[in-house]
């Protein structure tokens, strides 16, 4: 028990009250409704939705299984030595509206509510939700300026369009955000990419417009250290995305997910990446695809949530070196 | 081994080819494309549809799991004596086309799929997919007068709209199939509806238009036979629609569907109604809302077929007696 | 969308925020941490313990499951015709404290808990946790004078102690309550008792101070009407408790529960069952022994958020009533 | 504790040692090899056998997972007031040899194995493996003269064979048994036949040779007191076998079987009918066809050998009221 | 869509009909039944055996399961950059028919489709079915002169026989084909092997007949490159088949398998190792052992099917190459 | 089949009895009650306790899952050549008592039967049960003189306390240890630490004391033999205590435990480790924290019994060095 008042919002911890009890939130943080939040550097949320899922949805109940399996989180990350909670002040901000039977409404509220955060310079780490998700996050931070992004995926999601025609769907993110101007794709690296594809469309897309794609193969041959040199030199010192779809892990770690592709990171692969994000200027992150219905387990958003807190460390700890 | 060749297609037996084995189609009958469909009386169809769905998806899976848990099912029925592949001539039609990424665009497809059977005179047994796609079924189905219908749920599914307006999801299909004179509520029943409910508006629509609802507990005290005497006076002789939302059914017997509610019918009493049918001019018959996510085990997928074979048989006699 | 601020809490609908969106709390209600609570009648409980047990654990995570499962409960009970939001002011008071390296203290704490609860006249429903937390509870709620209570459950937990001499376990709770003079054992009913027994003990000291068993066998003659006739009369117009060991259930409706016995209710008799309990002073309630490690379907919770809520639909109609 | 030295074997009681733990056997009793055991009036044996399934194989692992779910049971029954353990001596006779890589080979060993039981005197209780093991079971106990039998499943089992001309599966071991002399035709009576069908063939044998059907339609009809009348009286007072197929059981008390078909029974019917077997001079049961892969949960193995104990109590009942 | 009609079949595309939908079939290709087969190069063939296994069978059910998560698999390969659908004429040729009910003829079963394959010139790619299908597998395709073979497992499937005597299991597969002279040993590697072991017996074997075994052990040492130019040395020039036993990818991998060992394959080091299979002549492979009865997640299967594909890839090229 | 007696006891063989038959006991060794134990080296002991638990409990049911699992074990160890059955006399000891209902209760119960083990002569091999269970045991065998200890971990387990005081939990069984001087912490290595912490109190304590933390960091950059190299100078010759717990295992390779920490090792990695402790005098070692109720595919049993054969071929080498 501390014997000082800290002075930001503090994880209730598993030593006073145990983990499985209590009202559910991110990493055990107080739930802040958006309206009343001040004062935050960064907020946790969470966005349900899939209606872009064009196979097996199911991400719309990932935010609910992810608060559930944070619970495993603790305060201390003593492998990069940071406490995040005495560096920054964080919350949870509850679920992003969205609107289960229509798309483009659910966009809307989506950047809508970002921009909100932006308003309120709170840096957003999310819980999707599908991929598409990303699309309207970008929008709402990358409205002053284009952002530079690191992906880690085992598909581009830069395709043009579905079933003749369909441009919004969890396969079309980036390709949109870069249309819009809102991601800069000659700072976008993309990791982990693999699986059988239709045709080459999104790699020629990729090629054309300055994509750096690092596939699995390119991964394997280089080892987390190089591979997290090329993305850092990617992305550079400027406003940075980071995009964690939970497909990026191998199947054997991510069973609870939409479009499972074999031959994918271990979680200690993609633990040790992000921690290699160290000093970059993350502006927004998020962790998308956990699909809970396949993965009654909870193995899969236990990996995401684990994920969400190293991205949590490294923003924290450049947030406050920046002070 | 029959001595002469069967006058209609006849399923696959389990005597002879083991059940695990071979291309899973509805009750192992042929797979015959539509536009390859002669002289055929019944055709299985999967809706391979959940964009209607407001809470867990997953219903689009169930046509495929359905196909498989049908291997179950073999040719006669020995309850009511039916031996439904002597008298009309069945096959698995294939999966109706749908579009995931659109409501409205896979309504159109679904009507006009439906529209093509109403044209080559086949009657469908259809497995969805969730309960919205019930509506263009009817729509093709009741084009030239309207349909009656034994519906069985635990909910009315009458609902105006959901969220702030939408009117197209799996709670609105037969207020639509009213409204567009598809469906003639005077001659709609009903049965199990049960669980809490927002408000009463769907209720008042119902009384207003003459839908006749016989809840839960008006089922307990009634018992089957009563229940289903009730049912045959409102449909009468004209041409009738059932639906049979496997949410009907106890959790129990169905954890895998998207809205369950405790206290429903068991199977054996699912299965006595639909033996009630008997003579009944059914025009077409659907289950739905069977969401394969939410049950690896099959159970409910299992239950949901054997149901359609219970459909086949009273509707095979049927069309017999009529020849 | 309500055309004035209603008067007291009402649940998050599923009209407005989708049902897997948000922060889990009991029926979507609000938190309201215990020392912010003000005017309230009925609070939701969760008691995440399950130090009593003595074969398999599990229930010290029943509340967080139950939480996310009550989602499904809307706010009008069409069977009883009662709106419980409209009659009475209802919160998630969230967690009480446990500690589950010790009983006895982890009793202390609960006890205190609920004793304050009475103090601010808020009737108690809570989700255990194992059978031992009725025990604390009762002593909170009995203290004044003893109460009666209608218990439905496959076991009597009238035992004296096990593994030679420990006399806190989930079997005992309720012979340490008539010990203590908290209930009134000629004023308690058990229904649904069953299983096979290890001897007598607990069903002689039933007879000899005065509890009323229902066994399954008599049950099963009698039926729900007449098992509930008897359970009014045993309890009368006095306080009295209500408990539902959710094992009382069958296992085929209750999965995920630490000493499953079959034969049990189906989850409509059960459902009928709390509706007679329609007029009785009930002063507090409790769903205890749902396991989710051994259910991760989560029918179980389903059944037992459920049956929460026909606990309150009751409670509020009396408590109106009285007002 | 006891006062004495019992007379009989006694399960280990979950109060001394708590039910987890220990190696598993059939009811915590001791594990005692044939060839050692001594004045056992009834033995409890597991045939781990599957090689008679011609579909969803499993059953080979029942006795093992039976055993694990049997630590449940205690050693009183109060509904009938039988305490088998004082009134006759029972064992674990661990499981049966069998050949997984031959059927008859496998057939031979079972049949050997019983006829050892025989020898000695000992009434079994065995747990299978799939329904053929039926077949050498009988003929090991119907040798001196044929058995009557009460046969609780959802199929007749009397079919003439499989997949041209097999005639050693699950689906023919009471055909084989009848034709063998060992099973008396006109004192068999089968209880709970039902499910879709290949043809009449079994069901015109058994008219042909008296065997009495009550498929779940009569049952339905007659309920359980009406139909265990009908049953004993088919029976009579001669030696008489009971075996019961877990498939008799609804899927949704006994998902884990090789062939399940809608609308069985319920666990409460199941007992209720079993206790109605008082005073049958039963010489020996099994329960087969629980298959642990598809049922991980373990429900339908908890089922299975709580109707063990029920055959138990009524078999211990009569053995000892003719000493 | 393509401009012009392709020349050889095509897989239905996820980008005009869902993944979800339509009857399943391997990669989604169509299914010609093979007395219709036409100038196709490769056949996928389902051979839903298991009556080889000798302790949990399951894998039967292994190619409908296969067929459905084929779904996920599209038709360009960017690592190895092979579009093997415009190289050669690929088609589901169905389940090979078996016996359930009898080992022997299911093998003259099996070696007579295969036969009909090879008559054909149609190279199989076949999805098992337990490990003993390879040798009547192998018999049909090396009538001819006998095959060299790349072997992926973690047992050598060289033993003389089980039980004492039976000479046909899973354990026995490639003794039998050198004995028969349809294997040459001295082209065989086998790569994988690991896991405790009754006795010395099968690598004795192995080193006299001059079988090459790289276990475990030496391929984590090796990595895959030099143990796949071990392989490639091995094998030559020569006709060579490929078996890939499921239990060679390490259980977190591949739970659904009769017989795993820990300590396995990654399924991203199968991959890659399948990759350097490129300019072998490959008559015909498998993959077998995929058990769903024990994964009813899907991933084993997944990782079974993209394997396949993997291997579809490797030999379309190679005959491409040779036309 | 041997051809002479052997000397000491063997596991009963899959070629003889089928892996799924008998009685379930530790590598299907005979089950010697500790009482009737005689001239054994080594015993495998369970330990069905979980009361240290403070999250999710579920190891108390370890013992009887992972009996079940290690019939998958077989007598020869190819890779390091060791047949342990050959060199040493082993046997199943049954269950240790304990007292679920009470900590302190347990933990004398579990130390005075491992110190009737040590009377004996026998070193044991025990699968947990929580790691609080491993206090005990060393109090246990090291009451002579103080232990050294390779262990194998996500958690140092080396807290002072949880919950305001309780100082007997599953997180600080080593604490208590080095106090009461059974264990040495000079000769203490802990390999795989990790995951988000509280604080550094229990690293500061191993600072202070002498242990040898390598996290897993140091792990990964180390690889296996540099591990084990300073693995084995911290112990040194002295007699060594090895306990291993499962969560030290990636969660993906172990879904069943408590207190899952991503990044973890993999099977592979856990073997050859244990590989390495040849030579060192090993005098009781153990696997904790596999809890069932969370996997019920049996993976993480099946993990846990395959590294107590590896330590049981390692400790069997080394006593019959001795000899």
């Amino acid at each position: 028990m501390p014997d000082q008042t800290p002075r930001f919002n503090q994880p209730l911890s598993g030593l006073e009250v145990p983990r499985f009890a209590g009202i559910a939130t991110f990493m055990r943080l107080p739930h802040v409704p958006l309206n009343k939040a001040r004062d935050l550097d960064i907020g946790f949320v969470g966005v349900p939705f899939d209606g872009g899922t064009t196979n097996r949805p199911g991400p719309r109940h990932a935010p609910r299984q992810m608060r559930d399996m944070s619970a495993f989180i603790r305060k201390v990350n003593p492998a990069t030595r940071i406490e995040p909670y005495d560096l920054v002040n964080v919350a949870d901000l509850g679920d992003c509206p969205v609107n289960p039977a229509d798309v483009k409404d659910s966009l809307k509220r989506i950047e809508r509510f970002f921009s909100r955060l932006v308003a309120k310079h709170i840096r957003p780490i999310s819980a999707g939700g599908d991929h598409l998700v990303s699309y309207p996050i970008l929008k709402a931070l990358g409205r002053e300026r284009p952002l530079g992004m690191v992906h880690f995926d085992a598909h581009t999601d830069l395709f043009e369009g579905y079933f003749g025609g369909f441009r919004l769907t969890h396969g079309t993110p980036f390709r949109r955000a870069i249309e819009d101007g809102v991601l800069d794709p000659k700072r976008v690296v993309q990791i982990g990419i693999r699986g059988s594809m239709y045709d080459y469309d999104d790699r020629d897309y990729a090629a054309s417009v300055g994509v750096r794609i690092i596939d699995i193969e390119e991964f394997a041959r280089l080892g987390v250290e190089a591979t997290m040199k090329i993305a850092r030199e990617v992305v550079g010192a400027g406003p940075t995305y980071v995009s964690f779809d939970i497909d990026g892990l191998d199947p054997a770690y991510a069973p609870g997910t939409g479009t499972p592709e074999i031959g994918g990171f271990t979680n200690r692969e993609a633990m040790f990446m992000l921690r290699q994000l160290d000093g970059l200027d993350i502006v927004g992150a998020d962790v998308v695809e956990v699909s809970p219905p396949f993965d009654p387990s909870g193995l899969t958003a236990l990996n995401g949530v684990t994920l969400m807190w190293e991205l949590l460390c490294v923003m924290a700890k450049k947030i406050a070196a920046g002070r």
